[in-house]
This record gives structure tokens, C-alpha cells and sequence, in this order.
């Protein structure tokens, strides 16, 4: 049974593999009549690419969006769009010597486990191509929010032991795009960087965390039980490719207070009622309290690796594998981007799920 | 929009509160044929219950499930199972006093927002007592996984900074059992019965992390994309209440990891392919690997304090506010058979999914 | 994989069968503050009920529903809503005689051959005995739907035949009500009745159509393609027991109509736009237009026959059958309720959805 | 909410309208290993395609596919695959008269109403064009289905007044084909393309009924209560654009039958259990049967007309409209292709959803 589709009221349904013809995207519903062009779409396409630095993946392909449906005049007609982003630059037969091997850390073969069968060019369907379509549909999910004063920014927080400690109320997208490691802080974006570096060099990679914040959300997102927020967000950010760990609020940190040094006081203020510290991460029996939402999730180091692995082949006997493909040796910078993605797809589902319930 | 359903083709919907009649359970999706009795709901039941020990809330009413359909002659006929719980100690009226205030670290003031209308007596929906249907569900999902061979373990594996390391492959249950703090290694449980102990004398409360493994899993389960496996125990774990953080494998330690330090080689043994080392947690590309799944919840404290807490009322007026329910100082002991429950109905759900891809 | 749940925003999932303990359904994505009551629910359920006059079986059970969850101090909470029916008159012994008998018409012999076992009692989980379930959610859609301004009335159009026209706009449900029939014409009711009779005392049953109409749908409700408003008004109604066919407006008629003749011209009247006839059904692309819907439904004659009928054993083996249980001459009159529940919980269904997309 | 998906198990969701760059299919599902080929696409699209005969509207575009995922060295690989088919041959300015103006018994009026906007040019996402997504799934699903010895096969059973009676379990494809009006019956043919260029001359169009036939499915498919075989299919049905009326077995008529004439009594045949006659259609409970399913769909005379007809215009002031686009006089040939591939698309659902709960 099939698990391309995610959202209940936005729903996000995806295909396309690494090498084939294209990725593709149907939104299905999204209000009439916001403005949307593929202009639109270009900007986070291109933070999404690799090829933006000597940090990440050096594959050059320009991402070219081509809006097949669900728009005319320049608005959204409240049908299902259709994206398309074609594949344009897929070197297949740098995956040749390796079609009968298994990358560690990779999916090759759980999928052959499954399918009995796989597309081994770049990871198939198991790519992290195929987060161009999330991206794509990311653009559309924040344009919802944004009619409702919500916007959603996230950043790299820590790469290997070096982190970062960042207010998510004054961090801007220019800060976190000022670095090519996208993260705000200069000093620790170039510590960052150096490691990076050194890691390339080493012929090896290096993981780290991402920090998302959703601001201006209000409270009352969210639905009990099996669909709370947090839930729902948590399941976005693991369905990305590498997410080991995610965490909102005090997270991990919580096992070790106690309650009276986590729970976060209620207070009025500026007319309404707020908290007056934030380890709640925004939700409260996983329902949004107007408080920013925080979430941090962690990626593993890549698993291509341009040094010789140990692994097996497709029957089983002992073999090398040296990945010559275009790898990043960090995949935090690239992977702010499907973050945002992922988090603002799940917030514009639940706004529209929460007016389905009460009206408004 | 509604979100009291989990699963696609293993469907679990609840309904129920703290203090109303009862909580109810409909299981869709379970295959005909499988042995079912009340009697077999009884010691998930039971372990999930308040007042097992000081450790935990004194509340203590007996749980005897009811049985209301999809069982003839003591098997399972592969219509809809719908179980009832009803609720038998409920002391409404020790929520009276605070009906008007919103609890720290609770769902009361999300619930006011979201709904403008809430049933306070003991979190109503969001109440812990939702997860008696949930626990009752699991016992099903474990029915159907233990003919597949594959077997849910949890336990505790931290209390504040107490902590302590487990071999999932020889833990057993009873070890489990042998202490009222569900951690199997007994002298790192009698710390932590103290450490709880003593939180609970300083009228506070003390956070923990839960692991999970499922072992027996075979390779292929999960889906592509949005319905990783990975994604659907990550959002099931993070549905329960006071979860704040979920990990598998290496999880979060993974930031700091180089690739070369984090991947597992592939190795042939005893006529299969298996991964050397299991610091993928037993997916890859959120595919089961067949090797085993281990999962990391991290609980926060317990935000009901029978101390004095700032707030506010519903009218957003200051108040103090001392909770005289009967909670738990530590929520993990209770937490263990709810993980096992989640946990038991993403892989059931799965299980069957796989089936219907791929016929077998 | 399973299909016992109905609706996107508004969603029934029901479990139960004719001869277990009871029958239970959960209302999941209800507004909060509606007014509900165990009281509210008595009517329909005792026009669904068996027994009310000699036109239908004979089964007295009293249909006392419980409201285990969803209400607090008489209004919805906008959480789960669970209703429960007890089984109180269920002569499973009726059924001895025929455990290992296929009653023709009956799905005995195709749930035998689905899950290879089955509750013969009362035909299980096929009974019409689950529809008590439907007609309490349908109590809940209804009242939302009240609230706007939208009613659903359905009555008897044809027993045999012998039929009727009915003007929706003017027929009112004490005119349904009048006869046990359900015809809001007298005179023809009257026939229908002495029709039935003269079919019981043959020792037969007899077919028939029932008619639905809502009004007051404002225009708009339905979703483009799959989702079309009459594709799911159909599906609710096809899967009721007994529902061999379902048309709307002009439905099989058209098929010699002409273009020319089954169009309905829009005229502008009383400041809107209206059709001057209403050959579409009230929808037009699968969305309503505004005008009144109007669904008829074919509902066969009882299979259940108390007369000697040839058929196999569970073993294939020839057989003659004689149904000793209580069953109706005509399922019609009873049949009411039901199709009004259905098309009631869709509607509501799409009332909820057209919110989520449209915000109003 | 959207309604662009369809399916549970075998999913497939469409975007695309009459006038933009294409429509696109993602198919959500579908087991690995299948072949699949673009090629495999052209039949059943041609047959779709306007502009095959005179009977049909002039509309000549060809329909070129593009599988853009999913499909590996010419088979499916078991994950999404996503199918691309451009309209080449869309003449909008044939739509700038009627921008402003609401045809009757289109969709123009409800979108409106619904959406507050429409893409106005050939009924945008309410255009039969969308069909060529759904043709496309279908000819998936065919293929599934043809694995377990399933195959669909639809005709034309009336025009107008002129109907004809066809054994299902005989017909062939090629008898179907054999004719521009796709009425197998060479005789009952002729009449109907004499009837259809009659109404053309008279500048009108005509309706008819569409017999669909499912040969081979085994009995167990359909699930009970809500997902009854029976409802699903007719869903699938009325999502067609057209459709207002859909029964199966003896449908209609059975509100004339008695019980007595209407069942189909059980016999022992060549070692399997089977009816003697087949009134129930194939689907007994909502189950198949083992028989053939046999449905039936009337479908309206088009309600596009090259004469004037009177209406309103976007601001509700009288009008005429004479359609100058190209239509098709009876939409009954080209309707064969789309419903068998609903009729395929649903079977194909069942049939995986089967293998879930049933594991064969």
C-alpha cells in the first residue's frame, strides 16, 4: 500500500526517481486565488540544488519548474496543481559499477528486500532528488501560511561538535543564507565550514542538526490523539532522507529536569495569554499554543563516502565500494530547505484541517 | 478535520475521556482467524494502569475491556474489533477547583482555543487515560505480528541522569517486570526507584527516555517517501502525551559522527545479508533492514505538581494553582506498554501494507 | 485492508454485528458545541427499528443508545464521539437451523469465501442490524447540517408497481410518517400497504424506491473529479444493504432524453442564479448548484424468504432453506431512515470540507 | 479538502485541465515487476480520444504519453509512477464568447459558486478531458488485474431509444470495437450511428446506457459496510462527468420484483459453488461472488449544443449561448474506455486491499 501522499485537507502526492525523466508533484487542496508563477517556485529550488558550493554535491543541474495545472492567470484555481521539475543533468553511468552493490547506510538494499527489484541509478526513488517535488510543493504550503502571518525559517545548528545557540524570533533568511553552511551565525558558519573542509579532505562526511521555527502560529493547530501536532511534524522531518532524531521544545533535554524546572508558567500579556518561557516548543497536547514552535532534527552524516567501504553485492559475497557519484560530505545545508518544506506543508494541512472544525 | 485514526490498512480510531463513561477502541483491518479473548487484553491493561505501585498515580481502577464486536467463538472474523473500557474510579470533583485554570504544561489552555469549550475534569481527551483504547489496540497489532514472528520490547532506559545500556537481542519481558520502574538492569532500577522516590518527597517530578525495539522484523517493511518507517513510528511515538524527542539508531549522537564512523558494512551470515553493526536502527531509506528496530523516546516530567505553580484562569487573570489528582512522579514506568502498543500498530500496519504491494 | 470508516472531515467508523454484544460507531470531526443528547438520538433509531408494524419484522429490541464520549454538559466537545447500541432481543438460535446453509441473496456465502469463517448469527456483520450504527452518526451529521439551514427527508416512491410523485419542496416528514409505509401519499400508500401484505401473506417480499431529496445545500459542495458530490452521495447510498441502483435528477430517463430536453436553462430570480427546472438533481460537475438534490435509490425485495428456497451447505452439497428469523415483506419503510442518514453524512461531510478549502 | 485521489491500496490521483499544458497521473501501488510501456498506453487513449469518427467531437489531438517515473528497463518498480499526457490541440479562443457566460449543464455556475474563479476555457478541470489521466491508470490496472485472470469489458447497451441485449460472458473486444458507437450488436449498431447522425443534424445530442462487465474476479473482493465492492465501483462510475444514473444485476428493476423472482439460488458447478442466474450482479453483501459483475451507467445527453439556448451570464443578466466548440452529439462511445478504466482501477484497489487482510 502506497505511501507517496502526505496531508489530509493539503495533501502532497509525489513521483520520480534520481535519473529518470522528472519529478513530479500534485498539490491537491490548495484555496483559489493565490498568486503562484514557477518564478515563484525558483528560489528555494535553487537552495535546494547541489551545486551551490564546494560544500555540497557538485551536480550542476538547474531546477526548471514547469506548472502544469491548477493555475490560470497566475492564481491558483483551488484544483489540483501539477509540478514538474525534469531530471537534466543525471550522469547514470556513474552508477554502473555500482549496480550490483550495496552502499552502506543506503537503501539499495532494503529496497531490493522490498521491490525485488530497483532503479539503481542514484538511489531511484530512494534519492534525495526526489525532495525537489517537497520543495516545490513547500513554496506553495508557505504561501498558505503566509496569508495567515506565519512564516517558517529554519537553519543548521550544529555540524559535528560545533553548534550554535539562535533566537528564532530575530533570526532572518539573510543570516542564514549569508554562509554557504546556512547558519546564521558568522563566527560558528566558519568554524563549520573549516570542518566541512577538513572532513572533504578526509574523504569523509560529517552529520549535525537543523533548528526549525514556525512563528506566528496560533493556538488551537492540531488535532488530540493520533494527529497532534507534533506528531505530524515529527513524521514530516523523518520522512526526509537522514533524519535519525527529532526533538521539539526541551526535548532529549526533558529526561533529565524535573517538572518544576520544565514546565513553562502561563502568563497575560499584551492582552493575551502566553508562557512565560518556551521548553513547551510551541505545543501543548499537540495542539499549538501560539508560542513559536521549535524543532530541532538530527542528520546522520552521508553515507557516499569516496573511500573504499566494505559491503556485499546483490549475492552476497564480499565486495568494495568507493562512491564516485557527486556527494555532499555535509547534507545540513541543503537540508534546510526540505525542513521548511516539510514543516510548512504540515502547518497549512492542519490550519485547513482546523477550519474544516471550527469555521474559520 | 479529524485525527482519532492511526494506520492505513491496520486501522486503530479512539474515542473516549478521562472522566466520561468510557474509552472505545475500533481496530479495522485485522485478519480473520486469530485466536482473541478479554483475557488477552488483560496484562497490557493492567501494566498501562495507574496505581500498580508508589512509583506511579494511586488511581485504581480496574480496566476489564469489553469485547463489543468482530470476535465469534474466540477468533477474530476480519470485521471491525471494537473494545470498551469503561472508566470506574473517576473522582471528577478533585478537578473542580481548577475547572477555570489553564495547568502548566498541559492541554487546557490549546483545548480553550482550539475548541472554546473543554471538559477539564482530568484533560478530558487529552488526558493519559486515552491510551487504555491504544493499549487494548496494541494487544491486537502484537497478535498479528507474533504469527510473522516478530516480537515489541520496551523499557526504561533512563530516569533524570540515571541511565543505563541494554542489549535489545537479550532483554526479555520478565526481566522488564522485575521492578516497578520497568528497567531491566536491577541495580541501575533500584536508583532509579529512589531517585523517583525522592522526587516525588520534593512534591516534584523527574523525566526519562523509553527504548523500543522490535525484533524478528523482516526486511522490506515501509514505504518510499512520506510513510518511511521510520516516519510512522517516529509520528506514533510522538502521539502520546509528554513526548518531546524521538531517536533510532545513532540518532542525534549522529551529528557528530563522520560517515565512516556512522555507516555499518554489509556482511553475508548464516546465508543472509545483515549489517555488520546496527547504528541504522534497523532501517535504511526508512525500509526495515531486517535487523533489529531501535527507537529512543525521551518523556518529559510530569507537568501535574502537588506544589504551588503560577498561571493563569480562563480569563487570564494570575493564579496559583497546586494539583491534588493522582499523578506520577515519572511517567515512564506507565509509558513502556503504550510505546509497546504504538509501536505493535505501526508494524502491524505495515506488515499488512507490504502484503498488499507485494502479495506475501 | 479495511472499510468500515466513511468520510474525510466528517468521519463514521462503525464496528458491531446483528447477534454480538452491540453495535458502536465513532463520529470523529464534529464541531464543537452542538447540542447532544441521548434523547436527540431516539427517533431515528426507533424508525429504523424492527417491529413497528406488521410491514416489517417483527424483532422488538428497544434501541437504547449510550454516548461514551464527544459530550460534556449536553454540547459536542469537537473530539471523538463514541454512541453505543446494546443487542437485547437477538434469538441466535433462530440461526441454528441454517449455520451451515447460503441463504440466496444473503452474503454468507461470499464472506465464507473472503475470510473463511463468519458469524452466522443474523448474518453478522452484513446485517442490516449495523445500520443502527449509521442512523445514530446520521443524527450528528443532520444536526449540523441544521445548523446550515440544510434538511435531508427521504420517503417510499414505489413498492412494486405501484408509485408516486412527490413534490420535495412540499412533502414534509409527518407526511412520511403517517403510514407505516413511509409514501407521503395516502391513497397510494394505502395500495403499497395492501401490496406488502398480500406479498407477506404469499409467503414473498417485494422491491422498491425510495426517494431522498436535501434542501437547502448552498452551492458549491463537492469536489471536482473523484470527489464529485454525487459520486459520494451515491457510494453512501450503494453501500446500504439491499441498494441495487441509484440515479439522481433526470438519472436513467436521460438516456433517451435529448440534449435539448434534459438541459435546465439558468434563469436569474430573486436576486440569484437558479435553473428553471431541476433535471440535474441539484448538481452540476459533481458540485451543488443550489437547487434541491434528488437521489432515488432501487432497494430489492427481501431475500430472507419464510418459504422453501433450493440452495447448497458450506460443504456445496444441495439444500433447501426456509429463514425462520423475523424479516420484512418490504425493506422500504425501514430503509428511510437509513438513506436519510447516509446522504446526511456526506453532506456534512462536504459542508466540513468546502470549509477547509474555502475558509467559510 | 481535495477529492483529485481515488483509492486506498491502488491509488491514483490526476491533475490537469481541458486548456493547460497537460494532465498527469501519479499511480500510487502498483506492484513491482510489471511490464509497462508507454506503448502499452496509446489503445486505450486512442479510444478515448475525440476525433475518431464523426459520432465524436473533431477535437484531434493525439494523446502522447510520457511515463516520467516509476517504470525501470520496461517495469514497474513498485514505486509511484507518474504519467504525462500534453494537450496539443486546444483552440481556448474558442471559448473567449462564453468566458462570461454559465452553460447549461455544465459546471461553469457551480465552480464559480464554489471556487469564486474558474478557468473558463473548455470547462477547465471539469472538461472530460481530465479522463485521459484516469484511461491511463485504467490501462495499470488492466494490467494487474489481467496477472489474476481479471479482465473488463464495456459497451454501448442504448442510444436513445434503442437498446440491445449482450451476453458478457461472449462479447468481445473486438465485436465492441467493431463500430464507431462501440454497440457490439452490428445491427442494433447501425441504428444507433443512423439515431446519433440524426441528432447531430438537428443540431442536438442524445443520451444512453453504458454496460460495464468484470470477468474473472474471484469472490472475497469488497470490504463490508462502508467499502462494499458494489459502492466503490458505483462511486468510480458517477465521478465520470455524465453519469446520473448506475445499478448492477437486476438494478431498477428489482422494485418490481418479488423476492421470489429476484434471488438467484445457489448451485454446485465443475466443484465450485455458483448462482444459477446472476440478478445479484456478481456481488452478494457488497462481496463478489465469484459471477460476473455486471454494472450498467446512463449517460446524458451532451450538454453542449450547437444551438442557441438560453441562460444567464457571470453577473445574472439573461443570455444565449450557442456552444462552438467541438462536441460530441452522444457521449456514449467515447464514455467505454473511461469506465472500464474506473471499473479497472477499482477491482485493482480490491484486489491489493484483499491480499492486505488475506495475505493471498
Amino acid at each position: 500500500m502506497p505511501g507517496n501522499s502526505i496531508g489530509r485537507a493539503f495533501v502532497v502526492t509525489t513521483a520520480g526517481e534520481s535519473h529518470g525523466p522528472g519529478n513530479v508533484v500534485i498539490i491537491d487542496g490548495c484555496p483559489p486565488g493565490l498568486s503562484l508563477s514557477e518564478d515563484d517556485l525558483l528560489s528555494d529550488l535553487a537552495r535546494r540544488r547541489p551545486g551551490q558550493s564546494l560544500l555540497v554535491s557538485a551536480r550542476a543541474e538547474e531546477d526548471r519548474p514547469e506548472i502544469l495545472s491548477g493555475v490560470y492567470q497566475g492564481r491558483t484555481t483551488g484544483t489540483s496543481i501539477a509540478i514538474l521539475v525534469r531530471n537534466t543533468d543525471a550522469r547514470s553511468s556513474d552508477y554502473d559499477a555500482i549496480a550490483e552493490l550495496y552502499r552502506p547506510g543506503h537503501a539499495d538494499f532494503t529496497y531490493d528486500q522490498k521491490y525485488g527489484f530497483r532503479d539503481h541509478r542514484g538511489g531511484g526513488r530512494a534519492s534525495a532528488r526526489e525532495t525537489v517535488a517537497r520543495v516545490a510543493a513547500g513554496v506553495v504550503a508557505k504561501k498558505i501560511l503566509a496569508e495567515a502571518g506565519i512564516r517558517v525559517i529554519a537553519w543548521v545548528a550544529q555540524v559535528g561538535d560545533i553548534s550554535v545557540s539562535v533566537d528564532p524570533l530575530r533570526v532572518t533568511e539573510a543570516q542564514v543564507e549569508a554562509t554557504p553552511v546556512r547558519c546564521p551565525d558568522a563566527v560558528k558558519a566558519a568554524e563549520m565550514i573549516a570542518l566541512i573542509e577538513e572532513v572533504r579532505r578526509d574523504k569523509d562526511s560529517i552529520g549535525g542538526v537543523a533548528e526549525i521555527a514556525a512563528i506566528g502560529v496560533p493556538p488551537g493547530l492540531g488535532e488530540p490523539v493520533f494527529d497532534k501536532l507534533k506528531a505530524d511534524l515529527a513524521k514530516a522531518l523523518f520522512s526526509l532522507p537522514a533524519v535519525l532524531g527529532v526533538e521539539y521544545g526541551s526535548g532529549f533535554r526533558s529526561a533529565t529536569l524535573r517538572g518544576s524546572q520544565n514546565n513553562d508558567p502561563f502568563i497575560h500579556e499584551d492582552g493575551k495569554v502566553v508562557t512565560e518561557t518556551n521548553r513547551h516548543g510551541g505545543m501543548l497536547g499537540g495542539i499549538s499554543s501560539g508560542m513559536p514552535i521549535l524543532l530541532r532534527a538530527a542528520v546522520k552524516p552521508t553515507s557516499s563516502l569516496p573511500r573504499t567501504q566494505q559491503t556485499v553485492n546483490v549475492r552476497g559475497e564480499p565486495a568494495t565500494i568507493e562512491t564516485k557519484g557527486r556527494h555532499d560530505p555535509c547534507l545540513l545545508p541543503r537540508f534546510i530547505p526540505m525542513a521548511e518544506a516539510m514543516v510548512a506543508i504540515v502547518l497549512a494541512d492542519h490550519y485547513l484541517r482546523h477550519r474544516a472544525l471550527l469555521g474559520k
